[in-house]
């Protein structure tokens, strides 16, 4: 069957070869690696720089152009001295679900370790959000995403410590906090606009997730209400670029 | 009122401070850079690369790899020969609307360029998505995405040639696709799974949409289905990470 240009459809078309016909160096060599990720499979090593750079007949400096994509965009892992495969992305919805049942639904073990948790009078930006005055306390907490013990993002959430008064007590952090709070108190999610971007790391984020620092993220922005439609929680949550996607269906009717 | 770090809520908390204590001086130099950014108001030029050194004491080197991740992070962006606090990200709702009332709702115009229109054997895998056989024809459509002039993306439509026979002859690339569909085709769009990750663009990208090679980009899988269910496109759409961010609202019922 003729498919032009011998790629995927999905895959960019003609990638890397722009109009005037050159293609960058490095570049011809991430294809040629990625095709080699292919058939060497999840989790097998890659060969050496050495050898990649006499096969594929690139300098080093070229050869490392390409492997630093490859990293960059979740196709190749360091792991301590070498270099593996890499898994496809996980796919995690976008929905009202907890972080904890997106990835239980993925097959993998979720987790979190606490970073900090503080008090703060709210600054007004942050009251208004939440439904509250300026000065009112609220918990700042954050903590660090795992799936099956790796270290996958960073969340930071806002919430008036009047609703949840106990939290520093009675939560325990490696839990999911939207189970605590159904269960405990008896507040359900309603709803929640969520925004979504890409971001670079910074160096304190990319220490707390284990990553290298210009790796790019996926950064969400949640306010979500109470089931009476109250303002309950404003979350941060930063998911290493490399190791996410996240996946949502589009319903019937149109948005207004 | 008191506020730990002197930093807003929503902005990474104590950012760039690894627990060591040591913030690198490219970061240092970012963050100082930023309220500079904020006092000068979007549109407002850059003072010069020499001028910013000075004032913050700090080497060229240092200095631009700081600007280097503003601009990368859409907060910069460079004008011919200068540099301008750039605006904020443009929102984008992720729904069943097209690009073109997306953009059309943020008060600004959107446009397309058309870059190829081909035919060809649909692959296995597109033809199991699209409810074809292998092998039957299907179009592809490549456009950069404009809004207000400026290349912001850029699109691949694969769609059957059987359901869209004269696309070639009947359709004017600059306009909605959707909105062709549905009134001269009368084929409405009912729902669409789509996945969402970050990725660098391919030099070729890059080239189309005018962006540097490793700028962060926002690419989006869609497939969609017609208002009786029938698989109807399969869209790859590719928005620079610097100018887009998306918005969801999420719904009462929880996903099962």
């Amino acid at each position: 069957m003729e498919f032009p240009y011998g790629q995927d459809p999905g895959a960019p078309i003609r990638s890397g070869i722009p109009e005037h016909g050159r293609i960058p160096k490095y570049y011809a060599a991430k294809v040629d690696i990625a095709a080699l990720l292919e058939e060497l499979g999840e989790g097998e090593p890659l060969p050496t720089e050495r050898e990649l750079a006499l096969r594929f007949e690139v300098s080093r400096e070229t050869l490392r152009q390409a492997l630093r994509e490859l990293v960059l965009e979740g196709r190749l892992r360091r792991m301590g001295r070498g270099t593996v495969v890499a898994g496809p992305k996980m796919e995690q919805p976008l929905s009202l679900a907890s972080y904890t049942e997106g990835v239980r639904r993925q097959g993998r073990t979720p987790g979190r370790h606490l970073v900090s948790l503080d008090r703060f009078p709210s600054p007004p930006a942050l009251a208004h959000d939440l439904g509250l005055s300026a000065g009112d306390t609220v918990w700042h907490m954050e903590r660090v995403l795992l799936a099956d013990d790796e270290r996958v993002g960073l969340e930071s959430t806002y919430v008036a410590v009047s609703r949840v008064p106990d939290l520093a007590a009675d939560f325990e952090p490696d839990s999911s906090f939207y189970g605590y709070l159904h269960e405990r108190l008896g507040i359900g999610f309603g709803d929640a606009d969520e925004r979504l971007e890409t971001v670079l790391a910074t160096p304190r984020e990319a220490l707390l997730i284990g990553t290298p620092g210009a790796l790019p993220m996926l950064l969400i922005h949640r306010l979500s209400r109470d089931t009476e439609g109250r303002p309950l929680e404003r979350v941060r949550s930063l998911y290493r670029g490399d190791r996410f996607s996240f996946t949502t269906h589009l319903g019937g009717a149109r948005d207004s």
